[in-house]
């Protein structure tokens, strides 16, 4: 068998370590670095380096910042007395481009998941109940995904609120996204639809 | 709208770049570049400079290396009266991992494509007549993609070959590919395997 240059060799594996990026895309890639402008090569490079070692969580809610505490947590147009949970640092990316949230975040950093040792010490539990019951909260909106791993861990976190609060805890709708046709919407879906119909 | 942390947004902007990594993709990611251990991002962006700066095109070929000469290229294992024209290095892997070749390559660097202002200048035409000229060489396979610009680059390539030298020049078979069912063969590729049809 052709054996790749090791220099070429290495790229194409450090690519293939990126998530979704199968051998053939980091190929792809790695002959695209190779016949790219130099400066190119070098911004992604420095780039990598620079995220790397720069972003980092916010203290306040575990957001991703170069700063100590992040622009939404600093922020003085945001209603501080909204929590929104999430999974992830990308969660929060996602509910911003929706433009209709103004609250602060909390990110725990993941889902509680027995098979994978993943337990609530592991999560950012603790310290959303040390915000809650320091600061002036009145509402908690659980945005965990929309699977079993994120609704356990929505319920084991409303418990841990009720238990340490008064806080109100509420969680995102479920029903039927927006746009495409109804016929492809699945029979999970459809159901929570039903389940949470309003009047029209 | 949020606007990401500028050090996240230009790693997010680099990995954009890429060929196939829409912004979804990058966004995904330059998340896992900042949640990955510190070795992994430096070896990645380390590759990535190493690559761009060591690895260039074989002076005989046009493969990648990072010598002079390629290792298929300075090979005493190979037939070096063979060589086998592609449009890119990438098709030489592909090739290779067929496990039948033992001859040379030469690499086009491309195909003609008026359209994109590309003509017979622009690729390493002249270099393998001059190649073919000089050396020992029976036979010239003509291995460019079974589309329109490959079909012209090949024939705009047989025409000058025959022009200057004796050479024999072949072309790759095209018919249905191994393994799949018949059924989902497309009409043009179907076409060509009842041309190409032969006795069984």
């Amino acid at each position: 068998m052709y054996q790749l240059p090791e220099i070429l060799e290495r790229l194409v594996n450090s690519f293939s370590r990126l998530p979704g990026i199968g051998p053939k895309t980091a190929q792809r890639l790695s002959f695209h670095i190779i016949k790219s402008p130099k400066q190119e090569a070098d911004e992604l490079a420095e780039a990598i380096l620079q995220a790397r070692g720069t972003m980092h969580p916010c203290i306040v809610c575990g957001n991703l910042t170069d700063e100590d505490v992040c622009n939404i947590c600093s922020s003085n147009n945001r209603d501080h007395a909204l929590i929104c949970v999430v999974e992830n640092p990308q969660d929060i990316i996602a509910i911003e481009s929706s433009g209709e949230y103004y609250g602060l975040y909390h990110v725990l950093m993941g889902a509680l998941s027995p098979l994978d040792g993943i337990g609530p010490d592991d999560l950012r539990i603790k310290e959303l109940i040390v915000r809650v019951k320091k600061g002036d909260i009145k509402e908690v909106i659980l945005a965990t995904d929309p699977n079993v791993e994120g609704e356990v861990t929505a319920t084991y976190v409303k418990e841990e609120l009720l238990k340490n609060s008064q806080v109100k805890v509420t969680c995102l709708a479920h029903g039927i996204p927006m746009g495409g046709n109804l016929e492809y919407a699945d029979g999970v879906t459809l159901g929570k639809a039903l389940e949470g119909r309003r009047e029209f």
